[in-house]
């Protein structure tokens, strides 16, 4: 590899391993990533935090290396239950009660009463039969899919739909084929080319790199007349959507045409960890039959009380979300008056597209790192190369000085150099 | 299903789904399960905890319902870790300066100095260049396989390996082709029928199943004559086997012979997760191309904390282990002198192989846990039909009075009933 051809590498071009060896990396791996240029731009990678995810917060890592504060968009922690004093008092308590770890898979030994209470608090919140917890999310939608497919059957999924639930269908043996991004028409047309199977659609709440929402009125239409359940991924929308925070099929009003219910206890929750709310039957069957519930050791019972108390603590009250959805408003109106691509996002997720290079998304985040703002860069493959991004998540916790601030930031090391807003 | 018939079948007869419904289970598989006879055995699975994973805890669920004190002898606290006060403390600690969850995939928000830390001392520990934590063990495992391995590659693993290793070949697109249980010569055939291919062999340190260890020295010599790497899955034998405690490479001085070293944090760590150790050069490319670390919520700060902690707890002396032995020791003296079965175990982990009968093997747990032991049943499939067994993790929290006592009552609930010692 000749140092003029380093910057026209991605990590897309070393999936393939072409090295003999089989726990060396592809040949030129190393030569390139070890390369000063891409040398920075990995060094956004694994940027240790030294405090909670907050969005006042302290950081090392990156190209300034030495800790120092900076205001945090990054963290999924929309609601603030990481660090809500209820949810840590939660978890400290039960630490003190059962220890550390579960020592053993749910099935045979790692099921404490904190987890068959938030398994009931789950499927009772959802207004489902039962609810099976997974400890991860990752692992929830990988182990659900696999359980619920086989060899023979297709998996319908969104296109842009989370990895896990494209190794889902891999491990399932079922053919997973992809519609054209929340387009019902594609929907219908790829139902239609695949009658006669067992089919199963696969959509998310909020898509996590775009932050845009799934159109669910109109997906469900297309699954009710295939007759064709929909397994809808609420990852990024429990506790974030609808009055009651049970997520975007509650905002649309649509709970009861939803044949599986998936979330995960990492984002809004504050946590770690997946869960699968369904009628009673599949959720009895998938326990037999999920890999990932089956040789997973089960979550810490402390993890698991505190999440008991994250759902107590959101859906007491709409304190929280009113908060968050009022930042969200706050800063989408700042982005928006500063003519910032922020694509089709209408959530808490909110991308800026800054465009197809990829030294020029570096330099950016190498700008706001220095002024103190702790904003990801998300690169192709991760996105499209012609949409390298950073992507924002808004917390509650986030003040409208915090907001004011990071907007301020944005503009000066964004929006500027983009030649937007304030750019003359 | 004829009544008559229900006790013909076993989970095992139900991995197809037959019913057209995608979110059904197969027909029959409701009446199977909720058969009273077949309920009894169910009713053994995820049975909840309600205090610490002690030998001396609380149970409830199966045939008896109500909350009751036990003999713990199923969970993998092996060196008690999980409810160490010093682990525990540091979890709590930890929890106040971080809160609960990370907030983030390792990559974009979710590495702490907690992490790097953690990741930094299982490294020297392993006596390796660097080492990733994984969300699970089994995502470990997964996500190693799948990162390491390829289409046209072959995989070549134990006929025991764990789950986590099958679906991590199975999601690499590598072939995967199985070798005699601890059989050298069934290896050496084995890696001589697929030479010319890019290949790995994969190994546990104890079998879950058995309690028998990998015969490395062996398996090694076939390794290195075909110029095949050894990945060594040390998930229960990390910290327990070895002068140091660094597994099963340790015990019989061969580390610097392994490729690959995988450890879980579940076991005798007493959290969750999982951790991969080797070279600098395909750990760096692993974290890019692992979909289960790139695409999971990084294991929460204070969980990362307390495993550092368990860490330095279970090496700064050999108190732990050579309780933990002393305790291997003594139970299984106790349970040799009675005539029982313990197949091919060496380790901690000890099975009593009852034979093939599921019934009997449901009696004896009822009458176990009558007697206030709680011994995990394990049945067809999880082992094979001619060996259904008990499965018991000694630990170092055992006192001599516990396992004499536990000891009593497998005596008169299993050994007599089996027509063994003492039973005339």
């Amino acid at each position: 590899m000749k140092p003029e051809d380093i910057l026209k590498f991605s990590l897309a071009d070393f999936t393939y391993n072409d090295s003999e060896a089989v726990l060396s990396p592809p040949g030129d791996f190393d030569t390139w990533i070890q390369d000063p240029r891409v040398g920075l731009a990995m060094s956004f990678f694994e940027q240790p935090l030294h405090k909670s995810p907050r969005p006042r917060t302290e950081l090392s890592g990156g190209h300034l290396g030495e800790r120092r504060p900076v205001i945090n968009l990054t963290s999924y922690n929309y609601l603030g239950l990481s660090t809500h004093p209820e949810v840590v008092q939660a978890a400290a308590q039960a630490l003190m009660h059962y220890g550390v770890g579960a020592s053993g898979a749910a099935m045979l030994s790692g099921t404490f009463d904190q987890h068959v209470k938030l398994s009931e608090e789950l499927a009772a919140f959802k207004g489902q039969d039962a609810c099976m917890l997974f400890s991860s999310g990752y692992g929830g939608n990988l182990g659900a899919i696999q359980g619920l497919m086989q060899k023979g059957d297709v998996l319908v999924i969104d296109s842009k739909c989370h990895r896990s639930v494209v190794d889902g269908a891999t491990l399932s043996g079922a053919k997973m084929v992809s519609f054209a991004h929340n387009d019902a028409a594609s929907l219908d047309e790829t139902l239609s080319r695949y009658q006669g199977k067992r089919r199963l659609v696969v959509v998310e709440g909020v898509y996590s790199m775009d932050g845009d929402t799934a159109d669910l009125p109109a997906l469900l239409d297309v699954c009710d007349a295939h007759d064709v359940p929909l397994y809808l991924d609420e990852a990024h929308s429990s506790l974030v959507y609808g009055e009651s925070g049970r997520g975007l099929g509650e905002h649309f009003g649509v709970e009861d045409r939803i044949g599986v219910h998936f979330g995960t206890l990492s984002k809004a929750f504050g946590g770690v960890g997946g869960f699968v709310c369904g009628e009673e039957s599949i959720i009895r069957y998938l326990k037999c039959y999920a890999a990932s519930f089956q040789f997973s050791c089960a979550l810490p019972p402390a993890i698991v009380a505190a999440m008991r108390k994250s759902l107590e603590v959101a859906t007491r009250d709409n304190t929280l979300r009113e908060k968050l959805w009022a930042n969200v408003r706050h800063f989408r109106s700042n982005l928006g008056a500063m003519g910032l691509d922020l694509g089709e996002s209408t959530s808490q997720v909110i991308p800026i597209i800054v465009g197809s290079s990829g030294q020029q998304l570096i330099e950016l985040a190498m700008a706001a790192q220095e002024r103190g703002l702790y904003l990801q860069p998300i690169d192709f493959p991760a996105v499209e190369s012609h949409s390298r991004r950073f992507r924002i998540s808004v917390s509650a916790q986030l003040t409208a000085e915090d907001i004011d601030e990071a907007s301020n930031i944005i503009e000066d090391v964004i929006a500027k150099p983009l030649g937007l807003v304030g750019a003359a």
